[in-house]
């Protein structure tokens, strides 16, 4: 049995999902939280929504032999892919990135041109397509495939002055801006890690970072639940990866903005 | 039993193994090839080398529900970590694509100067330098890892114009240039669609294709053992990949340079 003292429980297909964690701690410093990379699949990106859906369902498993009272999926593509399946087979919350961005995006947006940047996986997946017009109905969507930004930013390439991401972000962007957007959603939670230079390239653009505002929704559903953990002291994080946990603590660093200094276990299916 | 007419084995993670078969479908153009391409599990370049061997393990199982006489593993990263224990486990003759590629360029060389580029793992293996210097005891090498460069050929950013590739190879290939190697080995199957590129910024510069080498080895390999298919008509070739069919033959055309037009069949693990 879970209850408000069970830790939250987060994943991700790798390192993406600690942008995620890192708003989930700042604004839930009390919860316990197990995170987990599935970094021997790493990337879904690219797989086919079968094969996600599966993978999803290992992840979720893993997550419950650990007691987890609610599960953020922190990564867009597993979301756009497989949440609506997962919200049928379990019974605990189980909230995504998608919906959460779409809502604040949705609401922000002056001119009701919203830009979506994301994998080819969620872009073709028109899972923020969908939610943005339900939350907005006057809303019109534009969305970019960019295969290139995780890539770039597992290689650290993240700089304000890297000529590299800058002009790959350019070619990304113009079109975007070209249809006047006024909004747009970083629908890859490796992007956040992008968003001065997407900021220098598009400074009258509201950025929409997905897992912030999924960190928003995590609250009020454990609120609406009575499941917010009440103790008084700082929760703990417990990091779990599917495989070469010395890349992940090597490099997950720079998604959390401090270095990981928890251990990192690994754990393979 | 598999005699001369069995067909021939090749393997990658995925797409760069493409330009492999590409040559040995040139060098040997009667024998029947299975090609099949890990799809669900791309890329290997960024896995523990436990991950890796069991990878290559199923990968080389199915090609023998297949009667392969022989198998290509047509990938530096699984070469180098994986190796040495199939030829433990198995009987058959297993080819990779480093020791071939070294032998060439160990020759090649004459200022004894040589340059590897590859995946994270392929470079930190080692298994390049050691084999160059097994071949050529006064090579000096000096490799570098490559991180963006399978992302950028598979986002088809191969054009000699392509600015974006220029500047990263640049980066790369920089440390090298100032070393004063004569000779430089591709040491991922992804990259002679960088030739081009690569020719622009050190002109000077032996390239040594590891598909290419590999596929002479594999033909003398073959006569030695008396496996040589004697048949006239021109060589079958069937695909098989993990994941992600019309993807792979949306993009694998680019590899061979010409459209896959035999079916491509689906085989989960």
């Amino acid at each position: 049995m879970t209850d408000k003292s069970s830790p939250i429980g987060i994943f991700d297909s790798g390192l993406g999902g600690l942008t995620s964690l890192k708003a989930v701690k700042s604004l839930l410093p009390h919860e316990d939280i197990i995170y987990f990379g599935d970094t021997a699949r790493v990337p879904y990106g690219d797989r086919s929504k079968e094969t996600i859906i599966e993978y999803v369902k290992d992840d979720i498993n893993f997550l419950l032999t650990h007691g987890v009272k609610a599960i953020v999926i922190a990564c867009n593509t597993a979301d756009s892919m497989a949440k609506a399946e997962m919200n049928e087979i379990y019974k605990l919350p189980i909230l995504g990135v998608v919906s959460p961005a779409s809502e604040v995006a949705a609401k922000a947006t002056k001119n009701n041109k919203i830009g979506v940047i994301g994998t080819k996986a969620t872009v073709k997946s028109g899972s923020y397509e969908k939610l943005l017009k339900e939350y907005n109905t006057q809303a019109e969507v534009f969305s970019q495939a960019c295969p290139l930004l995780v890539p770039l930013v597992e290689d650290g390439r993240v700089g304000i002055d890297d000529t590299v991401t800058r002009e790959v972000l350019s070619g990304y962007l113009e079109p975007l801006k070209e249809k006047g957007i006024d909004t747009l959603v970083l629908g890859c939670t490796h992007y956040p890690l992008l968003s001065d230079i997407i900021h220098d390239i598009m400074p009258d653009v509201t950025l929409v970072s997905s897992g912030a505002a999924a960190a928003n929704v995590l609250k009020e559903t454990l609120i609406s639940q009575n499941l917010l953990n009440d103790k008084k002291e700082k929760g703990n994080t417990s990091f779990f990866v599917s495989d070469n946990v010395s890349d992940f603590c090597e490099n997950g660093g720079m998604f959390i903005g401090e270095k990981i200094t928890d251990s990192v276990k690994l754990y393979s299916f």
